[in-house]
């Protein structure tokens, strides 16, 4: 197997015709889309390279190829909308094998079908360096009812969608190994190479107005509740005690010499959804999850004045984050756009 | 100037408010977008890699910024579009000081304005084995109107919408030098380092249906001709003599001792349109170009039953293409998506 020609050949073959309402795909530099009336478009891009935010020598091609399509998922998710399709750039190591790309393009379609999307075009590159994964995804949602960053409100609720800590946990088992290999390590690992992007959670929250604000939990709490903060202009407090870490979590902490509350808080990747929700509205959010058959969010903090966000510690108060985090000193777990 | 925050921050005032009918961008890390009805969305990504699609030792990073931008203008020019706003995905290396990005996204925005585009979000990440530049583009066109690859029927002509090999010829200047400093190689390294996406002849030729397929020369003439011919199920004959080569283009070869054929026919990044028009259009082509203030498109050959596209030269003919041309093999100037 040699060349872009037929690697484009059969990626077009893996990832099928185009669906309703894209007439062109691949084979065409181009997509052509008719959108639909009554909706707005999401749009986003998510880069992924390797060194940065992958490590072959432990994560498979397939699961990377989840991974890349997840985490724009996740970015739809994150406005409350439907992703209907993505543009892939390919940049592959000329010295790797080629035949390697189907392996990738198994697990990017593999994600892509799972959240009801598809890979419609894009273009392939060569990348000397290391393997490089740009995923553009389209997604849709009726006019006027994205979540954005910035509605969050003074004596708003802070909540999550799920445990938190997870992927950083796994990230840090696979950089550092465990004294006790007895420890069933699966479900860490799956939540770092496999995230499941919360599309149904960020649809009920929009559908139902529920959320002043939301965002995907790509860099951690920390460093991305300051981001809702600084678009919406306010601070918040953080309640230790109430921070869902899962036992496996502590556990590989207290292994691992960690702070369990930094691998949740700051290990980022858990593509959990962070949202505000007003006053008022608990029962409302909570029978809204129920009948979607989804575990209940978990309140985690309260909006504040501000500035900065602060942990309530049981033993007193602690500064999380003046105003956010930087990608670029740290190129950790992290760095997940 | 440290970190991705503050890099966010510039990005943000240089590139300016989101235009009217997107509601969210830089900030979020979606965009929301409002399409209007009775028209199709153009979407296309590309990504330029250091090393392989650029070399900093020659090319300025605000050209480097134009051309990014630029080669995904050309592709909605392919398809008859109109652009309407972009997303940037910039791998920037940690070691590269960050003032330079300043650089690179004055030449984004310049070539953006140029032609009508606004860049409304996109990521930024760490990458420290070379910049890395994914732009997506969505462009709008009157609905079903979109200009494709595959309509190409045999007896149709085969235009170009102006003069080819100069952005070869200033690469061959770039890479071996020249035995004669006094060529004014200027017009060379203007077509290599600013392109100029034909949105004007690609508008022209889809609202007065004029072409039956249409690509941008990215790859030069005999590969982007044989993905028409492929995608047509037909073959091409080109005519050596009727290829526009410019003078300096011919003088640049004489002096390098390449063949100035081989410069305008695989040399690629010209960035000008190749088009098939039917039979009987030749007189409204001239017209509608000749109205807009155009040049004239130049016909360069046929297309034939095929397979394959052959060059006719005044000795007899040559197979220029069996069925197109791989990027891999060679990492030279053919590579920009």
């Amino acid at each position: 197997m040699a060349g872009e020609r037929r690697l484009i050949a059969v990626l077009r073959r893996l990832f099928g015709p185009p669906p309703a309402g894209v007439s062109a795909g691949i084979g065409d530099d181009t997509a052509i889309i008719r959108p639909e009336p009554g909706h707005d478009l999401l749009w986003t891009i998510d880069t992924l390279v390797e060194g940065i935010h992958f490590d072959l020598s432990y994560t498979p091609l397939r699961d990377l190829g989840w991974k890349a399509m997840a985490v724009n998922l996740s970015d739809i998710a994150a406005m409350g909308g439907e992703p209907q399709s993505a543009l892939l750039s390919l940049g592959w190591p000329p010295q790797r094998e080629l035949t390697q790309v189907l392996e990738l393009a198994q697990g990017l379609q593999e994600a892509a079908q799972a959240y009801g999307t598809s890979i419609i075009g894009g273009d392939t590159v060569a990348a000397p360096a290391g393997l490089l994964l740009s995923v553009t995804v389209l997604g849709r949602i009726a006019a006027g009812r994205a979540l954005r960053r910035c509605g969050a409100r003074v004596g708003d609720a802070v909540y999550v969608t799920g445990p938190l800590g997870l992927a950083a946990a796994g990230l840090a088992v696979q950089r550092h190994g465990l004294e006790r290999p007895a420890l069933e390590t699966t479900p860490l690992r799956t939540a770092l190479l496999r995230p499941r992007p919360q599309l149904t959670a960020g649809r009920l929250l929009a559908e139902h107005r529920l959320a002043t604000a939301a965002i995907d939990l790509s860099d951690g709490v920390a460093s991305d509740l300051a981001q809702i903060c600084q678009e919406s202009g306010v601070g918040a407090v953080l309640w230790a005690d109430a921070i869902p870490i899962p036992p496996l979590v502590a556990e590989v902490a207290r292994h691992l010499h960690l702070n369990p509350l930094d691998l949740a808080l700051k290990g980022g990747e858990d593509y959990q959804l962070l949202f505000t929700l007003p006053p008022g509205q608990r029962e409302a959010l909570a029978a809204a999850f129920q009948q979607a058959g989804l575990a209940p969010p978990i309140p985690i903090g309260q909006i504040s004045v501000g500035p900065g966000i602060t942990l309530a510690l049981p033993d007193g108060e602690k500064l999380l984050a003046e105003d956010g985090f930087d990608h670029f000193p740290d190129s950790g777990v992290a760095d997940g756009g």
